[in-house]
């Protein structure tokens, strides 16, 4: 008897019709009666459940009816198309084998839980609907980005997590160390750590960034892309914040802030593009049960074309509203959430905002002409604000140099960086896609602990 | 003048002849005489240089011609094919801009280098021919994984990095912390170590595996993949062992041993055919500067069946073999590197050795029915040895709790991995895959170090 997946069920039912299949999965649902029964099906590879039906010509009926919620079974039968019925086809079991059964004190009945209450069964949760929803998206749309990036010709770098340098200081950084904590730390004579038996021979730290060495992989491959898990040890608890989260990085070789927003604007479209094409239940889900006008939000992102401004004329949008804010808005600073709702609403769409003052961003990012203002760039998107944060990056050795030594940071720890303007620096640009906030804006969950698989946030390490 | 990519020019040269194009990209070679001249330009997007033809015709002749290796220019002009040259087209320009002047201390220049040289200048390294080669099999053999298993229905699933479950014991492992280990740690008033102010509140670990956490996916998806960074603290200092690589860790629901090896097999081979479809240039230069023979290697596992023996059939070999041993075969024991070798000899091609002797493999591997030998399956190929390791997963609460005891474990920490086993338990099966491993067998790379961009090993966490 062939053995088919429930995904290759609903490919294939007409072909199958009165064929005899074998399916093996878990019971999600049963209903019965005194002769026969209903047995919701699934193996995990779709988001629809199959119907078995069972009856008491089965010798084990009783047993099998009995069966509690997530129990494994092992059923073969015949394949009925069933055209005006809730469901497509149903298999109409002539054996059914009893795999496992679940424990009776199973956590995860059939009835609505909190959030809260599945964060603690973590283990459990991604069988609940919701999350068989967020958690496939999360994995169709981060081939998706892979697609994306290997089409167009980009090489993907696996930029390391394990650093020694602490040029922006450590204080904020995780520590990495196989010096066993619950002892005294090890002392040289001069009474410091010493940290020449630790596994790398000095203090080592987690990158929160993927940026410079990618830089240095654009300067060999033109494009690259990174993306990867990262490590901040931000005591943030926020829902949008977590200590461990995913990563995208680009990097591109010859390419200005231009050509920049048109990489971000056609990727993010790719990405949502596929997942409306590839989740289609799931999104339908999505939209009845976390989002309403999910599915419209997205089809409007994929019609829409993005706006691009300065910062300084989102400010003057932003003083010229007739309204309060809890934040005045202010030409030298960064855009509260109010400002960022307010501009994307009053765009009705996606907006790029570009050329901010130089003191509230990142030392590698280009300073324009002005002496005023870098090349950054903030994509804000309707719903969920910032959600894509790039720049071209400062090509000019002694510029980049002097921008290090106004931050008080140690040039001599990235020195590396620096020699990328030395020897083939070019015009380059990269942006960065937290891909949590990305999946928020996709499915309609409001906190990055439900759609990351076992978020670590500060206090909080189970499983 | 529209901007094309060398890989752009050398997929569409002959659509393109004698068309006026414009490219941007790093000088790789330049030969001039008076009045004229040949740049080798690339800007990273594919193997092979492009010819660029200069003459005195260009009003900044004399400048570019004496520009060093290295500088970036933009160079426009007539595209003309060259059949019966080295190159198939050349351009011959009509103007080329100088981006930058690449300083003439760079330490790339163009002579063969020692690969312990180019690991002092690893971020200069990706740009010299093998690592052209080796990290863009490297993203190429990344993405076909994906492709692979999104292809056969796998969701992809990100496993945390963090864990505070120390089961195993903890000694082995990396500690992560926010504390400054370059003060005195906190200490409770019983003068234990206070972890309460570190950022989850007690002791934190890097997981060596996502394997736990991916059968919680597995019993939720049916069939799953991890593939992230894997940090491990061994202070081994061999070609094959990094404390910071690359893992895939698929795990699948309702699959035994025999289909695992299935699965195996048809998964290594569609990696190395996709690299070897799409770096065919990437592999000819492994074939003639790395491994010769390589090429016939990789087509030779293509067109073979892998063999399938078990442990103990695998020492019968050995100890038949007439030859003496360094480490004398032992039924109760691993094999060695000279034993691997001889085996993929013997059968000349790749081999699953499976049922291995209990004692001597991990606690969450199935028992077999005799009671001394676990379903655990190694692969082995030829000139690589160990490639993929896998095993069917021990289903039954009792016998893994008994197993966890025995291993001396503390199962409290893992009851959610226990939990599977009560709800909704199944024959699952999964591997793990080194994707450096991999990569060496790829491409011929001996040392580690060289198939990893910033290599992180005892002592060694420079850039």
């Amino acid at each position: 008897m062939e053995k088919f997946s429930v995904k290759e069920l609903y490919q294939d039912y007409l072909k199958l019709e009165n064929k005899e299949i074998t399916i093996e999965g878990w019971i999600k649902n049963l209903r019965d009666s005194k002769t026969f029964g209903f047995i919701e099906l699934n193996d995990g590879t779709f988001f629809k459940n199959i119907q078995i039906v069972i009856s008491d010509k089965l010798n084990n009926f009783k047993e099998v009816a009995k069966l509690s919620i997530y129990s494994t079974i092992k059923a073969t039968g015949t394949l009925v198309v069933t055209e005006n019925a809730k469901q497509p086809f149903e298999i109409q079991a002539t054996n059914v084998e009893i795999l496992s059964e679940c424990d009776r004190d199973y956590p995860l009945q059939n009835k609505r839980h909190t959030m809260e209450y599945l964060r603690t069964i973590a283990h459990l949760r991604p069988r609940a609907n919701t999350f068989q929803a967020v958690f496939r998206i999360r994995s169709v749309a981060a081939f998706a980005i892979h697609e994306y990036f290997q089409k167009n010709g980009y090489v993907y770098a696996h930029t390391p997590i394990i650093t020694c340098a602490d040029c922006e200081g450590s204080a904020e950084m995780f520590k990495l160390t196989t010096m066993d904590l619950k002892k005294e730390l090890p002392k040289t004579k001069d009474g410091e750590t010493d940290f020449s038996n630790d596994l790398f021979g000095k203090e080592t730290y987690i990158t929160g960034s993927g940026q410079l060495h990618g830089e240095t992989f654009a300067s060999a491959f033109g494009k690259i892309y990174t993306f990867g898990p990262t490590l901040r040890s931000e005591n943030s608890n926020t829902k949008t914040h977590a200590n461990e989260f995913w990563m995208i990085e680009p990097e591109i070789s010859f390419c200005d802030l231009d050509e920049l927003m048109d990489i971000e604007e056609d990727c993010l479209k790719f990405i949502v593009k596929r997942v409306l094409e590839q989740c289609s239940e799931e999104i339908e889900f999505c939209d009845k049960f976390i989002e309403k006008g999910l599915k419209e939000k997205l089809a409007k992102l994929l019609d829409s074309e993005f706006v691009r401004i300065d910062h300084k004329e989102a400010i003057d949008i932003l003083k010229k509203a007739d309204r309060k804010w809890e934040f005045e808005p202010d030409y030298e600073e960064d855009l509260a959430k109010e400002h960022e709702k307010y501009i994307t609403e009053y765009f009705n769409g996606p907006v790029f905002v570009k050329n901010w003052p130089k003191d509230i961003k990142s030392y590698y990012m280009k300073l324009n002409e002005d002496g005023k203002t870098v090349a950054a760039v903030d994509l804000e998107v309707p719903g969920s604000g910032e959600i894509m944060g790039g720049s071209q990056r400062e090509d000019d050795y002694d510029k980049l140099l002097e921008r290090i030594k106004e931050k008080n940071m140690d040039a001599s720890q990235i020195q590396w960086y620096l020699d990328l303007r030395r020897f083939g620096s070019n015009v380059h640009s990269g942006f960065g896609l937290g891909f949590e906030r990305l999946l928020m804006y996709i499915t309609g969950i409001e906190n990055i602990r439900d759609v990351i698989p076992f978020p670590r946030t500060p206090k909080n390490c189970d499983f």
